[in-house]
């Protein structure tokens, strides 16, 4: 009987893949307590691309030959420091761009369209006879979107049916069918709507900053489903206090789960819990990409999909 | 000076029409009183088109010639009744069947991708390390669209960028890019999410039966941008509490404002208050068109919409 590769789980949220590991590796749960026992065994970290990878941690398995990143981001990864140590890194791109764009249109429309707060008005009674609210209409209105990757072009390609039109910035041109602004405090004056859907490293953080956010203006929009740590979150708890921007939805915080007390009196906010990209075919995608990729590396094979 | 002719508002909702009417319109308001006195200078009633007309009012209003609907349906009124009497009926098409279909797709998004309910459970620390919640992928979702008039195909024409497949059906054959349907029923089997928008009259209440919501079925969303005469609103209640249906999500109700306690225990709903057609740019457009209808029939010439 061949032994088995040992893998180490690192974040608790990604517990649901042990049954599927285990059908083909010893499994290790690093919540459950750090594996002294297993640490000449372990050939493989399983990580959140957006959680800090434990530096200390991979010093202590001599053995340890891959990073396999469940996620298509992988933001709490050094790569250069991977790469010096000669450690590959995989990740799942191109599973759920299209779905992480869906929940961007549906936070705009949430927002704009007062789904949620309308919700709740018709729930606590506050819907009278009297009170017929009113909300704009997204026709017209110009989404402003920052990051043309897969997912920038995934939201951008969804605006045209409601009749809004869009621009973009990033740091690089590209070839694309929407005008690109000169910067992105440009983009922010020109538009209604902001939508975050660039990839996060240690390069943007904070790059939605106070001026960004006046930028938009008060009855301006923004939109997150990118990472919590590009925008400057304690400059937009005072932006949307102050009315200085009017309104904001976001997939994603700085710390998450996010503590709720930190928005608590925060007006004109939609809130979800990073559901953007984790829906059930878009996890089946990335589970069968970590796997595809764990295979062919056990085998001495090209990964399937590793970070370039 | 000419004497200005003298309008009625119905209801109460409406009120804020009263300074722009009073520009050129002696003006009274249903709920301060009917106008005994003023019985005989009443020409013209406006009116939601959602209300039932009040057929008695009217027989006591001896020079009233027109009935000026400022919404675009006109459910609440019974042509052939008015057309008997020789009573012109105007209403406002065409200028809001796209914010509806904006707002469909919203209460798509929010049902589906959880974003109403996402909202909550931040908000109530709900979201820990341990649940991270998975949604389903409205890719591949099949819509089916009762009703392909202007709101119907606005919304079928927002679903493929989502890749979601559209059918529809309704009474008549139409020219249309999508699939006719062979029955109601048949639309509810073969769709996982069912759209309606057909307009409202007595030929077509309670139309969303049982049976249609059972063919819909567990995994089945229903969305409600019509008017809410067209559910069986006491079926679906059963329905949701039984778990034959999985989810709706409505913008109209057989009483509006809806009695809050009737959606208290049921589960899996989006609710929101008739905001789909009432954005700031729809109700200018709705304004302006009463205006026009109102200065075409008092100077004799040509309504401008008229309901045919």
């Amino acid at each position: 009987m061949t032994q088995r590769p040992a893998v180490l789980i690192m974040q608790r949220h990604l517990a649901p893949l042990s049954p599927i590991l285990e059908s083909a590796y010893d499994v290790y749960r690093f919540w459950e307590g750090p594996p002294i026992e297993a640490a000449h065994d372990i050939r493989a970290l399983i990580v959140a691309g957006e959680a800090p990878l434990d530096q200390a941690l991979i010093e202590r398995l001599p053995n340890l030959d891959l990073i396999a990143c469940f996620t298509s981001g992988y933001d709490g990864i050094d790569i250069d420091w991977c790469r010096a140590r000669g450690l590959p890194v995989t990740h799942a791109p191109g599973v759920n761009h299209e779905d992480v764009a869906d929940h961007a249109l549906g936070l705009i429309l949430a927002a704009r369209r007062q789904i949620v707060s309308g919700d709740r008005q018709v729930r606590s009674g506050d819907w009278t006879a009297e009170t017929r609210p009113l909300t704009p209409s997204v026709r017209g209105q110009k989404v402003g979107v920052v990051g043309l990757g897969a997912i920038g072009k995934a939201v951008a390609a969804r605006c045209a049916p409601f009749r809004m039109e869009v621009a973009w910035w990033g740091p690089r041109p590209r070839d694309a069918e929407w005008p690109r602004a000169e910067s992105l405090l440009s983009l922010a004056k020109q538009s209604d709507i902001l939508v975050v859907a660039c990839k996060a490293d240690e390069t943007n953080r904070g790059l939605i900053s106070r001026e960004v956010l006046e930028a938009l203006g008060p009855d301006g929009l923004l939109i997150n489903v990118s990472r919590g740590q590009v925008i400057d979150e304690d400059a937009l708890i005072a932006a949307l206090k102050s009315g200085a921007l009017g309104q904001a939805a976001l997939d994603v915080f700085a710390e998450e789960p996010t503590d709720p007390n930190r928005w608590a009196d925060v007006p004109n906010m939609v809130l979800t819990p990073h559901t953007a990209g984790a829906t059930t075919a878009g996890v089946q995608g990335m589970l069968m990409l970590l796997m595809q990729n764990l295979q062919a590396h056990f085998a001495g094979e090209p990964l399937k999909t590793p970070v370039l």
